[in-house]
């Protein structure tokens, strides 16, 4: 018997630092061609947040900032870098929790970001920047990124495409962390089941597979820190695409999140 | 140029109904066997926590389970069946949080398991049990179920493999549930890159991929309730196998953990 066709995950190569300014899109596909491959339809392209942010000069070289009062005093309280907690402040709409646990060199800052995403920090990242006195924000509007970057590459391949684009964010209850949808174009948040059956015909409530953040976390496995590898090409999933998928869909609202 | 060489996510078909007492593990090598694939070294397989509890008889009909005081007012403030509430604590150490949303038909429980697990209703489930009035708990030992599998399992095929157990778990913050790794054997739960440096040299200070959750979550992509395929094999992934591995690696320790 011929095996199912498999859904496959592939990490492009050959992309190189992105500087503020580049033409992102035309980088991608250069690296996709440069690697024999050609989009096709139903493809997705998990792209790291931090080539967007980087193409989109969201780094924020630190003798550009002066960190107010509150930064100075949470920089104290937590020992990092005022002119890093300012940077975070000014990307956060709230703070939901800031500690120091007993013997560690630096706090945790775990902060609404303003466009909804819980994670440390923000977003605000300093690593693999290229330099060391910066900080780099997530995109001003990862959805709308992501929509660029989905229009340029279906007209350059004459494909229609997904784009999700990850960040890599430590969740409660659990060690580690994973890369999540944090930008759409035409992936769905969710897949929304509630009003299906099971495979013996039993309602399922609640069900709601979190699709996008299944293909970050996923994109992860093929994706390490230390190798520059800001592309992943799925290709072979069964889905379908909206046209008015946007990542902050996935955050659930206040009201009904009893862990804020 | 060649492409490089993805990672495959295979849904196996073919798989029955499972039984109390049934041989999972013959059952899982002849499905693999019939859609055509045998396990080679470094092939992880995920199967889904439900077919492994129903082959370990963690099936419990409600007209065998006695409602405790305790379950019976939770039960009436949640609008849950009593019954349910009732197996909910037996598996539970700790309930985190019990509320019912205004409107909603019913209640949510998020309970630590007795091994550590944070989710809604300590992993019993209700659905896909081809009966209604009983539940479903986790195996009494996830990792020595994977241990039993993938021992089996790689004395039928001659291959070094690792094995993750799934469940799907909602999580606080973000909409819908992804797959996590609930018992291991081989895989590692996180890969500790605290002291490697990023692509340009800074230390990476708290990075640790959640490596099994990962995977979860990545089967998830070809797992569909609907669809009866408990089995994912997860092929060409660069991993190194962790013998004393344990899901409850994951289980971040209740003083460092600031959500519970």
């Amino acid at each position: 018997m011929t095996p199912p066709a498999p859904v496959s995950l592939t990490a492009i190569p050959g992309i190189p630092d992105i500087q503020p300014g580049d033409d992102l899109a035309t980088i991608l596909a250069t690296a996709l061609e440069g690697a024999g491959l050609a989009l096709a339809d139903g493809d997705i392209l998990c792209v790291a947040q931090k080539v967007v942010s980087k193409a989109e000069g969201c780094l924020i070289p630190y003798d550009s900032v002066t960190p107010s009062d509150r930064a100075l005093q949470l920089a104290q309280e937590l020992n990092k870098d005022p002119r890093k907690v300012e940077v975070v402040l000014r990307e956060t709409r709230r703070i939901l929790r800031a500690w120091r646990a007993p013997g560690a060199p630096e706090g945790v800052m775990i902060c609404e970001h303003r466009l909804g995403f819980i994670s440390a920090n923000a977003g605000v990242d300093e690593s693999n920047l290229g330099q060391r006195d910066a900080a780099l924000t997530l995109p001003a509007d990862p959805d709308a990124s992501c929509r660029r970057l989905a229009d340029a590459l279906a007209a350059h391949f004459g494909a229609r495409i997904g784009v999700v684009m990850t960040d890599t964010f430590g969740r409660p209850w659990r060690m580690g962390q994973v890369n999540v949808a944090i930008g759409l174009a035409g992936v769905p948040a969710t897949i929304r089941e509630q009003g299906n059956h099971d495979a013996w015909g039993r309602p399922l409530q609640v069900t709601e597979p979190a699709l996008a953040d299944e293909i970050a976390a996923a994109s992860g496995l093929v994706v390490r820190k230390n190798a520059r590898t800001p592309l992943v090409l799925l290709r072979g999933l069964d889905w379908r695409p909206d046209p008015a998928s946007r990542a902050t869909d996935i955050i659930r609202k206040q009201q009904e999140d009893q862990f804020r």
